[in-house]
């Protein structure tokens, strides 16, 4: 009963760990970072590992973000060997770089070899070259040549994101045997959800879940409770693919296999998870106009990326500005044009980025398909009909008796109904066209959708305007 | 040698039973839904359920979203009992509702009995309270408590989403107790990747993953090997931060505790995922300006809930037109003016667009927070400098040749410099502020950010002319 309300005490106080180092914003603590920064510069090894041997690696990642550069160098030469390099797969790319090219290449070579190999090629991915075969060079056999094969296969493809550590045994083998070979490897990964079944020349023949095994009794054979492993990944299938095939089927780790359907590793959940992450804040960033970019790039870098979109946007908004150069004279005439314009394009262009989100986002989740488009597209026009009425008639009020005049909220209201029809039409259409042409409809439509909105703006309210006062 | 290459041969062409149902784009194939219909249309039953006999949830679901709405109701009421009610949770909401609602509450009893406690509450969430009561009213006593207490947490928090069903033994259990216990009870749950240790009043102990126990030894004791379970979730914890638990973590499974630390269920990764999911989607949603809309809305749902962004846009935009209306005589000597003024305040709503993604995106990842804040304010502050001396260079020499105007091409170039900065400036500190008063900055941010550079575009380049040209 001792031990028994020992553990049970041990269980709660663990989460203190985490309070102690996170706020009640998941913000890591002041407290906490000065204690480790004090470490630091007293070069205290010891009181430094004692703050960080108990942290998770995500724990430790935190740490190294929220330290300074000088500091996260010092922390990682302190530790040293002691340092738990998957924390690196915890920080922001750039930071990564900054420390790894700071360690020389022996102690990466050793420090990869402790790591499960998608760890290990998460890291190595972003060296150069030479470092990385400078590296592998320096490593036991079957481990170079497992990290190379991943490494081998394309960016963000299954095969690099795949862990090559699993279990797999021959068909013909007992429940029984399956455990006692488990009790007894001492080289098993370090967490798995499944193993595999596979025959002598690697070829995958099906897979076993462990609460399967569980069940089972020792002396049932391995075929008889195997499933078929209808979801195996290509290591070649990109790895956005392999996130849908694990949301759709609720995997929680699925074989890889090559061209000739061997066996070469496994995906699991937790890689996934980052990838459906980094895929929906892709979406989210493009759609805002920003690429690939880390929080820690530097301030040029940060405006080069981002000169791209502004200039594709500076064309369009000339395109517009020309639009209104037509009706000068018009404008000369009546300044309120002038003045009321931009809430014509400016709510057509709202109107339209919402249908776009929502078409955008259902495109990216395969919502939106042949079988539905059509009657999304009549909804939308349905929408922008209805909007478009109501607004029209608010906008129409309010500008005839800004200006009073009758004319002039006829003309702004006319003007309105047009545009949003349009925004909604545009707002659907060219996100579908672009996906059809696979452009990703993420980054391209908000240019082209607000361009049209601008356009028709524009040009309706002062056409309308110029016909119905008849200014030359 | 036989049964290994039957079962070689047997798992591949399963592969095949998605790929008869999808193309390669992930689509429902025509050829399969005219099948399916074609069997829903001459009421054939058995030919129905061989097509649908293998399919996963998912894929059920996703057939029920591609047929018509009468052949929906049609294929529930064929199946009847052998209809698999757990692929109402992979379908949209109003979807489930209209299938739900045109069934008799006896018969979702009965299915409901049938699913995990997790997939059961997900689809009585949404009913209304008579019908809620009625059935559980008709479900066994153990089975009627168990989703009453889930149904009880409040929406959208881990209580919800936990499932019930899990398995937990006492501490002082040997290993091989452990594993006989499961092989002979056949109430286990469908899957689960760790069994908890709980003491006499179900107080969580521990946790020991399923791979732990098959490496370990048949007398050990399950108090030896188990872990304190530091990531236990408050059954009253929002479904968000659970999900940063699993991410930050890489949980697969965590035990749900009420507010006296009893295990009450087990929250599982697949549900994470969904939970990440949505989250980002309703980022994206959120910064396009619409809610919690559902494909299948009608117009007029549609319609509705996008006006209240529209209107406070339109009032935005009336705050952003009286700011014109302060220059008209000097746009009425100058129409030049007007026919710029769009481009100063477009490229500026653009530039913060982008700040504010970034930033959005950052907070709600909590990758920025007080320890970086401030450089990423300095960093946007850079960006917006220099991209608007680029933009200012760039629009004021197509302006001042467009108007033959080097005065007006000075002028542009300098309202250009003053608005990108602002928008630089609103862009990271408006969504940082309004996190700050716990407002989503997601839904606001954009109306206050576009705001400010309209208002400050218009004015700058307006005010800098009037100044300049000396117009009254």
């Amino acid at each position: 009963m001792e031990s028994q309300n020992e553990q049970a005490a041990g269980a709660t106080p663990s989460d203190t760990i985490h309070a102690d180092i996170y706020d009640e914003d998941g913000v890591m603590r002041a407290s906490f970072l000065a204690q480790v920064g004090a470490a630091i510069a007293d070069r205290d090894t010891l009181t430094l590992k004692r703050y960080v041997d108990d942290l998770h690696q995500s724990e430790l990642g935190d740490l190294l973000e929220a330290l300074q550069p000088d500091q996260r160098h010092a922390l990682v030469e302190l530790l040293g060997t002691d340092f738990d390099f998957s924390a690196l797969t915890e920080v922001d790319d750039t930071i990564r770089a900054e420390i790894v090219d700071s360690l020389p290449n022996e102690q990466i070579a050793q420090a990869v070899q402790e790591l499960d190999s998608d760890d290990a090629v998460y890291i190595l991915e972003d060296l150069d070259e030479d470092d990385q075969n400078e590296i592998l060079s320096q490593l036991p056999f079957t481990e170079r040549i497992r990290l190379r094969r991943s490494l081998d296969y394309p960016e963000e493809t299954a095969g690099r994101r795949m862990q090559t550590e699993f279990v797999a045994v021959p068909p013909f083998w007992t429940i029984g045997q399956t455990i006692d070979y488990m009790r007894e490897d001492n080289n098993l990964p370090d967490r798995f959800s499944q193993i595999f079944v596979i025959d002598p020349s690697f070829k995958l023949l099906g897979a076993i879940d462990l609460d399967q095994i569980l069940r089972t009794k020792r002396g049932t054979k391995v075929e008889e409770v195997m499933h078929e492993t209808r979801h195996a990944i290509p290591a070649t299938m990109d790895q956005e693919e392999a996130a849908r095939e694990f949301e759709q089927y609720d995997l929680l780790s699925a074989a890889v296999v090559d061209e000739n359907e061997r066996l070469v590793g496994v995906l699991t959940i937790d890689d996934v998870v980052d990838v459906i992450q980094q895929e929906a804040e892709e979406d989210l960033m493009r759609m805002g106009g920003v690429g690939d970019e880390e929080l820690s790039d530097t301030v040029l870098a940060t405006s080069r990326s981002r000169v791209p979109w502004l200039l594709v946007n500076l064309f369009t908004a000339f395109l517009a500005a020309s639009v209104i150069g037509l009706f000068d004279r018009t404008i000369e005439h009546i300044v309120a044009l002038a003045v009321l314009m931009p809430i014509v394009a400016g709510m057509g262009g709202n109107a339209a980025s919402q249908t776009m989100t929502v078409t955008v986002r259902a495109l990216a989740t395969k919502d939106l398909d042949i079988y539905n488009a059509w009657r999304i597209i009549r909804r939308e026009m349905g929408v922008g009909s209805i909007n478009g009425i109501v607004f029209a008639i608010l906008i129409g009020a309010v500008a005839a008796l800004w200006f009073h005049d009758a004319n002039l909220g006829g003309i702004i209201a006319a003007a309105m109904i047009i545009n949003m029809f349009v925004a909604a039409v545009a707002g659907i259409l060219i996100p579908l066209l672009l996906d059809r042409l696979h452009v990703d409809p993420a980054v391209a439509s908000a240019v082209f959708v607000t361009t049209v909105t601008d356009v028709v703006g524009f040009f309706a309210f002062l056409g309308l305007a110029t016909w119905w006062f008849g200014v030359p």
